[in-house]
């Protein structure tokens, strides 16, 4: 197969409106008249974020989600993604059809539809990055720099799950019952942005960012960007009894600093906490107050009142 | 250095508005009112679309060129860009300083400004995958599908240059002057997309695509997707007097089928053909009439009137 026999026959059918069936060179999105274009973009391989013997489809649905989540943290809904694919020789049309499968249930979960992409040949790793594209309202997209001191500090979902599944994936001994441990490798194979959620956040949240890197890392480029301290109450923090019982002692600060949770860590006045709840019910999400916003500078996380310390916030790439 | 080291010292002053100095999940692009954004990405790949010697500035230039290539042919003026790095562990802080500056160069160039990206580091070969976003009046995209027989065929600039300078790096004999050899070698590092011009194209061209993978292979795509044969005047090719005198009576074959060119071939009424030429000129760019848009399919190379057998009518990725 060629590169354009596999636009045709795998790609060609998920593209939308504007892609003009990935037969020209570029794609088109009209304006949305009082909406800003939100963009991201981000980049998954394999060996670093999926491994190799990972089913095709959960890595398609994975490198939407890293994106999704980005979109979702920023208050904006979804629409469009563009796909640059990086194939080794080893990549046949099996794992080129399962693939597109996983694009297929992302995209009509989500309600996006492929704009463009391109493909290329590697003797590297294979590596899928995405764009993706949504809409917020006009100067509406929640930055990172507005949280202020006294705003509560809120947390989407569970977070440490795809860790302990990486950890489950690295032969860490655990004693994990069989549907926890598939409930923590299904998620490090597939995130789950609150990607609804996301939406709701547009002129509640004063300040959001999306836990990719690790909740103390990114909460820490949130305090950064704001000019803010922010103060964690460990006991808070939603992390799954399993890991609880596994990590022991460890399993906040462990789940703290995991990184890939692809949740949503947001800021808000305490006075819009009820508003905020209700929400997260109605788009079917977890949402947990883990800590205050305060004068200052970092990120502290108590437990028991004492601060523990923090080797390392979060994931780094190099 | 990390990660956030690299996007801060080096790509973050590359940054414009919308991009918020990339410390943010997201950019943001405003809606501007009566025009479409045009959307395009590519990648370049060490081994691939590059060597391993070229300078940092030429590979980071050619990366952007392919892109605003593909805008130009699409007749949208440039805007914007996006930069993914695949970044083996060899790379360290020069290449990454003379790789942003060959961005700055091409930014000041063109008119374009960073939005956003991603890096990740890779044991594959060095990769740069970019997505550029332009403008063009709301709805006037031009198309690859618009030609209609009678239309004449256009192409700007001249054709074989690149593979010219392929060949002269891959040891190919030659008697090339020094400056002939300086020319093609530096044009295969460097694409010039007659950017100006594309813009000029909308409301004038009847259809149009970029010529990256051979002039022959991409007028290819332009009548599949038009429905239409294209016929080309062989000796009215713009291929170098230097690739003549050196590849003989191959050379119009060769240059038509070489690609890395990164001009546009485009169609239009002939009636137009004295107002093209006015904007081109204005636009600094050669235009050159090569042939014909009649009824039929595929493209027909006729040299002394006679059809020339084109067995492989451009580069295929794989």
């Amino acid at each position: 197969m060629n590169e354009f026999d596999i636009i045709a026959r795998y790609f060609a059918p998920l593209s939308g409106k504007g892609a003009f069936g990935l037969t020209d060179d570029a794609a088109v999105i009209p304006p949305r008249p009082g909406f800003d274009l939100v963009v991201t973009t981000d980049a998954i391989m394999e060996g670093v974020d999926f491994f190799a013997f990972d089913p095709p489809g959960t890595v398609a649905k994975k490198a939407l989600a890293v994106n999704l989540s980005d979109l979702a943290a920023k208050g904006a809904g979804p629409k469009y993604y563009l796909l640059n694919l990086f194939l080794p020789p080893s990549v046949a049309a099996p794992w080129l059809e399962a693939f597109a499968g996983g694009l297929a249930e992302a995209q009509g979960r989500y309600g996006i539809t492929l704009l463009g992409g391109d493909t290329s040949a590697t003797d590297g790793p294979l590596a899928v990055s995405i764009t993706a594209f949504g809409f917020v309202p006009q100067g509406r997209m929640i930055r990172r720099s507005g949280a202020k001191a006294g705003d509560a500090v809120f947390v989407t979902g569970e977070i440490g799950m795809s860790g302990g599944g990486l950890a489950i994936f690295r032969r860490e001994k655990h004693a994990l019952s069989e549907a926890d441990r598939n409930a923590l490798t299904a998620r490090y194979r597939v995130p789950e942005p609150p990607v609804d959620f996301g939406t709701l956040l547009c002129g509640r949240a004063s300040a959001s960012v999306d836990v990719s890197d690790g909740l103390i890392a990114d909460l820490g480029h949130l305090a950064k960007a704001s000019g803010v301290r922010i103060e964690l109450d460990g006991e808070r923090l939603p992390v799954p009894d399993c890991l609880k019982a596994w990590w022991g002692k460890d399993a906040i600060l462990r789940a703290a600093t995991a990184g890939d949770d692809y949740q949503i860590a947001f800021t808000a006045d305490p006075g819009t906490q009820a508003d905020i709840m209700a929400g997260a019910a109605s788009a079917g999400v977890r949402a947990t107050r883990i800590g205050t916003v305060m004068t200052g500078e970092g990120v502290r996380l108590l437990v028991d009142g004492a601060e523990v310390s923090v080797p390392r916030p979060g994931y780094r790439h190099f």
